[in-house]
């Protein structure tokens, strides 16, 4: 399982069984929209707060995903989620109405392809014969607490990011069609001394970098190998960084081969800035629309790298900078498609 | 590796070769103060926020566990930490400082458990030679966050439990000398409708009691297999609570074998009214004094059931009930000493 440094390889295919995806009414509005399951119209979701509203996200997408699968909670092993909210709020009471055994993770944005690497790490060893993995997200929870509550109509700068309001899940198992889970990298911090979390993309980019690097590196793959690199999210500011940092260090992928999520997401068109992020972003367009590509033949090997800020509010208030991470694992259309 | 529903067995032995264990002045003051490497004499640790002097603790104990081992940090390959910071702040600051791979868990005080158990599946798994896993808590940075400064001086009931300020950090590798572990079962998320942030110890014992009976029916064990079942941490009202419940549900434990990390580690005689507590008790207690007992010969077999609340400030404001979790883990002194 083990290559290289920091890099699994699953050698007993996991797979991607069914998935879940769950947005809000910009992501409705969004290019994607038709790649999502259920999309609310607005942001309460029938609650009385946004977190609860994303509590319900989360679980709404993990129920989408066990039915879809024909499968009840109780043949779940286990649910590995997690999300931008103070002590995991949304995932850790969606699993109490779940009532599966729970794993909860921190990785910020990139919580999305650390449940997923881990869960396909546990079905590939045996620990488990069926996974529930999520990630999400909600744009006024996450504002209230990082930022401003919305209501206040604090502007923003031009390089700041629009939290996604959704939330994706994934089945992962040990048989069943669908696609499989190839190999998984676990990145490392990454700082580089930027305070400001208004840019978070530009934070972020040299952590996808080092960890882009060390999946080619351990696995010893030539950097064409995959029709897409998915990074998520950089957005505007992040992603001409990341192509800059990988010329720099001679990872030499072709241009067209790196999207990013939270350039996907939204139109050109709506007031998102930079762009999109946010744990439920890189989740709901890698478990739908990358997915539905994957499954139209349109794309048959790729890598998501998901991209995580590891500040706080307090570590802003104490005027730290912003240490941040990526994890990036890859996924192929047939079950021996794995070099 | 799957066994039974919600539990791992490891049949590979990974392997518990060395523990790092830093406290803070409480923590000096207690019976268990031979245990650590290191106890600090005042709550600041030279930094200037608690905060940061719990990613410092985190640090040195991690530091020492690798020292001791004998290895250096490029030798470890992932760092599976957590803690009760808004998301995860010490870990991540530690993360970019020790420059490992790096998984960010989050199980409030089950966080010491949940680290090990995931630590020995992707050891036993082939999935790394060696793993650094840590949990660690800080008095004033936890009462800030979730309660009030400690500099306020509030009050508070007989029924509170008093923040461990520690950091216990284990390397598990895939040989080496020392304990194994040789099972985990991960808990669900149970919440009986308690709301009082300061009794967390009544709120916690039904989770330790549902992820009891889970373990020894998947195991399909003997209530007296184990020398010692050690949780952490219920306290002085919990503790007698999940004897009662363990009564209800018909598993007869001898009332000699339970112990509770949070009782442990202070004298009767210390202001810490219904005892420990914090993702840092269990740790430092288990990779400490327990395993010290262990070398000693004192313990053979062993389980150790982190119990965490999984609540935060905002889902207390909101007058949320508290959802709870455990986790157990069983190490056992001699390499094939497993059932």
């Amino acid at each position: 399982m083990l290559k290289g440094h920091q890099t699994w390889e699953f050698e007993n295919n996991p797979v991607i069984i069914s998935t879940g995806v769950v947005g809000g009414p910009f992501e409705a509005n969004g290019p994607l929209a038709n790649d999502f399951d259920l999309l609310h119209e607005d942001l309460w979701i029938k609650q009385d707060s946004y977190e609860k509203a994303q509590k319900v996200m989360l679980e709404e997408s993990i129920t989408r995903a066990v039915e879809k699968a024909e499968l009840r909670n109780e043949d779940i092993h286990f649910m590995l989620t997690g999300d931008l909210i103070n002590q995991l709020t949304p995932s850790s009471f969606a699993g109490r109405t779940l009532a599966m055994p729970y794993l909860g993770l921190f990785g910020a944005c990139s919580t999305s392809m650390e449940g997923l690497a881990l869960a396909a790490l546990i079905i590939n060893a045996n620990g488990a014969e069926r996974i529930v993995t999520a990630a999400s997200s909600h744009n006024a929870a996450t504002e209230k607490q990082f930022r401003y509550p919305t209501e206040y109509g604090a502007q923003k700068p031009p390089t700041a990011q629009w939290t996604t309001t959704a939330s994706g899940a994934a089945v992962v198992a040990n048989i069943g069609d669908g696609p499989v889970v190839t190999s998984a990298t676990i990145g490392k911090v990454i700082d580089m001394g930027l305070s400001d979390p208004f840019n978070m993309g530009g934070a972020m980019a040299p952590a996808a970098a080092d960890t882009l690097v060390a999946h080619f590196r351990d696995r010893d793959l030539s950097p064409d190998h995959y029709d897409l690199i998915a990074t998520g999210d950089l957005g505007k500011i992040g992603s001409p960084i990341l192509l800059e940092l990988l010329e720099d260090k001679e990872l030499h992928i072709p241009i067209d081969t790196i999207k990013d999520c939270g350039l996907m997401i939204y139109r050109e068109s709506q007031p998102i800035q930079a762009g999109g992020s946010g744990a439920g972003c890189s989740s709901a367009v890698t478990y739908g629309h990358l997915l539905n590509r994957m499954k139209n033949g349109d794309i048959q090997k790729m890598l998501i790298v998901a991209t995580g800020a590891l500040l706080s509010p307090i570590s802003f208030q104490q005027k730290e900078s912003i240490p941040c991470i990526a994890h990036a694992v890859s996924i192929e259309a047939s079950p021996n498609a794995s070099t």
